[in-house]
């Protein structure tokens, strides 16, 4: 494990050679092909003009490219980050709007730098797996709920679901036939493409591998046509909501205007962004990097994220992370470094430079037929019933994001998930499994008395914790083994069983030393068995071992024979 | 374990006889004697009218007596919880104030019920020891520094050290010497009678028991001194702040004004002092409990607290808990149950009808040097000193609760606490001890391989991790091991074993799941062995163990045995 706080450059560098460049290329066509709708989409969706998801597509896939770790990650806009722009800048308009998003690529590009440079990666590790699962199915049904006003013809405001329910209510007159028509004409021709088209292609002669890739291409197509019917049928005379203009050229290189009070404002969501974005990406790049026997570094993927936020902060762009499934198409298209994003970035640019006129008659409306489909697949059913299945605290968990997602919106419902499984982990192992042991006859091995025929003394209370001890769970422990012992007539000797204990705190300390204090008033002496070295360690550094009625024993076994013979006690069998 | 959710009416009345009354009523006659002044003066500091601290050691009492499940623990007006109290409403002034604070007992006490019912004492846990620690030594200090106003005869406000220092800039000019005096004089006599009244008594022929008993009293006698010399040299007159009239009479039994803004701003506020009034009386109330081989139950402990809290509320007072001084003196005293609870109420109840005139020339600097001699024995350097000794990460939680506390005042302090043990806490679980295992030659174990010469195979990779598995240190364990598995050459096995881990959750089972895809891509199996029992049921309701490349063993010796064997490898021995 290297240790160095300086980040590395080009981490990658070292393993490139001249002869990637050709597939690197390749793969950057098609991931060119696949990225100008959606950088389009993408900024539509996250309530800013066109041009930013492309200037999204440029400056920051150079920077990641210069410090990410991950040799196939397609870093640029994606659908999840986008919502949380649009809801974080709602209130906000016009030049505001985009100069807010702007700071908001800034901050959440800083706060990724920064945890890259403390190595503080594992603050994602807050973002359990069912906290994820809620919050990618909520958002993601918002975001398609939320492109049916393409479809409608009329606003949709608000980014949850009684403020969309509401103003459906308020503005469903202003329903527009044409929009709806060309919006579910895209939708079918893009669901036709995904099925077909790679069918279609080998049926044509292509080659398995690249019917498959070109097959990922369908929504270019499918704009394609959307553009040549509105031009050729006048539709933007007849009232749909076009794209029209989007300003040629380069984007401006300049730093977003610092404003401390919408700093502030936007500081939760900067967080949120970080995290969730690096914890998107991670999860890509890891499962990508394994098939080719890779790893990615997840402190360098945060500086190499940050790189990129921060540049897309400085190039009036919006936040960007790693998308799914531009990285998929990128590694089967044979990318084999962050050169192919290079040569994106430079395909993007060429797109800015020169095409953006062809998108004028592009339809919204197809925009979001796009968005729908490429949001319907982090609709995962599956993963809802496994958890179910698996884990009834983490469901609730998973329900509540979910739920207060759609309710209450993105925010409140990714830090209330987060604040709901701390709490659900933290109940779970406050409430330890203590059980009460005993001598398996004819063996020195002791297990629980409610399963097994064991042998216990009437005088000798011997009981096992099956968890660490910490200050969540040492109070109930100790007042259960208090309970326990005074409750019983005749017991002069209470082993605690420490095998299963892999660390201890400072409160759980406190605890055992009021419990032996408790227990010594009450006339009980109170020992312990088979404590693990770094638990013995941290025993050693109090006063617990000075205070203690009774002895520390190496084993169990030792504990009970030896107390047992002092007691002169009949072994009582029990069944 | 009982498990009725019905809460229980005199929960000790089972164990009662008359012939305890006599026992119970002379330790009534102590408390109430040292009762009246804390009262007094705690009602001062919470910055409300003298009368709201002797009602808040009526009522409330009687209800923890029909409700509360310790037999000793003296509940009423506590420094803590006054201070808390006084820093909530110290935006409220007049009638309002006294509202406030009544709303505040209010919902604290549906609160503890709540908690109560639902058995949701484990919430407490969230107190850690060293956050605990922090939050009383700073309160302590805060409240000691706070009572120098009556000392210099002016006003002093501010809840925070910044605020007190800013205001003792603005007002030091209106100092007056003769509070000094006086404050000085009182707080000297107390300090000795502290250590030298008990003493003084034995020499006087009272028995010893009894001699340290009455030695408590000292407060009364300094207090009443404080009066005659006030009332015979007029130092009233010449701008000595005193209590002045004391409404005499009950209270009037009515419910706090209901007001919904108002209780959502005092809503957190509320929370804190629940839980901080709950564990405070607990650890008293168990302490003492062990010295009679008894035991308080914790939930039944929430109702008898909720309950005089919800009585402080309908009866003019302010909020309570179990007070530390007082409970211990009650036990000294004799005291058999909450019957002297009761007798105690009367007391008091007394006192408001008959005695209030002769507080009238009572200085506020007398009070003030009751309270200082009573919180500086929560000033507990020692609990710092040893917290730091073992455990810097809880020095760490302790430092921030404590400056929190003096800097930005007691709720920030405390929850920036509660948050940051959480934090630490996850912290030191994200990153568990995984350790590389080897076979102790000549036996079956297998130990750490940098402790112990062991063998190793360099196609099975053995690790044992020492935690249960989470999603706060999955990810860690899953990166550790897949870098650790292709950074080697000639690695075909991983096998974990688990003989440490004692649950796991949702996002670990994914966790593991995507470590098993990663290193079967990497040509690598995965196996397990020594799984316990619980994670075995949670293994089995999962996908886990269909994907999974390799297989469960049921010793980690097997597995070596077994996997070595099949790889016909040799054994390369290591030192």
């Amino acid at each position: 494990m290297h240790s160095t706080l300086l980040p590395s450059v080009f981490p990658w560098k070292k393993d490139y050679h001249k002869r990637d460049i050709p597939a690197d290329a390749l793969a950057s066509v098609i991931v060119t092909i696949l990225l100008i709708p959606q950088s389009l989409a993408y900024a539509m969706l996250a309530g800013l003009p066109a041009q930013m998801g492309l200037y999204a597509s440029i400056l920051p896939l150079l920077a990641y490219a210069v410090f990410g770790s991950s040799r196939v990650l397609a870093v640029g806009p994606v659908a999840i980050i986008s919502l949380l722009t649009a809801s974080t800048i709602s209130q906000y308009t016009g030049e505001q709007a985009i100069q807010a998003a702007m700071l908001l690529a800034a901050i959440s590009g800083a706060l990724l730098v920064l945890m890259g440079l403390l190595r503080l990666g594992w603050f994602a590790s807050l973002l359990s797996h069912a906290v994820m699962s809620g919050f990618i199915f909520g958002s993601a049904l918002l975001i398609a709920l939320g492109q049916l006003k393409h479809f409608l013809g009329f606003p949709l405001a608000g980014h949850t679901l009684p403020d969309m329910l509401n103003s459906f209510v308020h503005n469903h007159s202003a329903f527009s036939s044409l929009a709806l028509v060309l919006g579910l004409a895209s939708l079918g021709l893009l669901i036709l493409s995904r099925q077909y088209a790679s069918a279609l292609l080998k049926r044509c002669g292509v080659s398995e591998h690249n019917a498959e890739l070109f097959g990922k291409a369908g929504p270019i197509v499918v704009i394609v046509i959307a553009i040549l019917l509105v031009k050729f049928l006048g539709l933007d005379q007849q009232g749909l909501s076009i794209v029209a203009s989007i300003p040629a050229g380069l984007p401006d290189l300049q730093l977003p205007e610092f404003n401390g009070p919408l700093a502030r404002d936007l500081f939760p969501a900067a967080l949120m962004i970080s995290l969730i974005g690096f914890v998107e990406s991670v999860s890509v790049a890891q499962s990508l990097a394994a098939k080719r026997r890779q790893r990615i570094e997840p402190d360098q993927e945060l500086l190499g994220l940050g790189a990129a936020n921060m540049a897309a902060a400085c190039s009036g762009a919006y936040p960007v992370t790693g998308g799914f499934a531009r990285s998929v198409v990128s590694f089967d298209a044979g990318a084999l470094s962050p050169m192919a994003g290079v040569f994106t970035a430079i395909g993007i640019a060429m797109t800015c430079l020169f095409l953006t006129p062809l998108f004028y008659y592009l339809p919204h409306a197809t925009l979001a037929a796009t968005i729908i489909v490429a949001v319907s697949s982090l609709l995962d059913w599956h993963s809802i019933r496994d958890t179910w299945r698996v884990s009834k605290v983490d469901f609730i968990a998973l329900i509540t994001t979910l739920s207060l997602v759609l309710l209450q919106g993105v925010e409140t419902g990714i830090f209330a998930g987060v604040a709901i499984s701390l709490a659900l982990h933290l109940w779970k192992t406050s409430r330890p499994h203590i059980a009460e042991v005993g001598l398996m006859p004819g063996t020195q091995h002791f297990r629980n008395k409610d399963r097994h025929s064991v042998i216990c003394s009437g005088a000798v209370l011997s009981a096992r914790v099956d968890e660490s001890l910490y200050f969540a769970n040492i109070r109930y422990l100790e007042d259960k083994l208090y309970a326990e012992a005074i409750s019983r007539e005749g017991v002069e000797h209470v082993v605690l069983m420490c095998s299963a204990i892999n660390s201890i705190d400072y409160s759980a300390l406190e605890g055992l030393e009021s419990l032996n204090q408790r227990l010594h008033h009450a006339g009980i002496r109170f020992h312990l068995s088979e404590v693990k070295g770094p638990v013995m360690d941290q025993l050693q550094k109090s006063r617990f071992l000075q205070s203690l009625s009774g002895q520390v024993f190496l084993s169990q076994y030792q504990a009970f024979n030896q107390l047992c013979n002092e007691l002169d006690a009949t072994l009582t069998p029990r069944i």
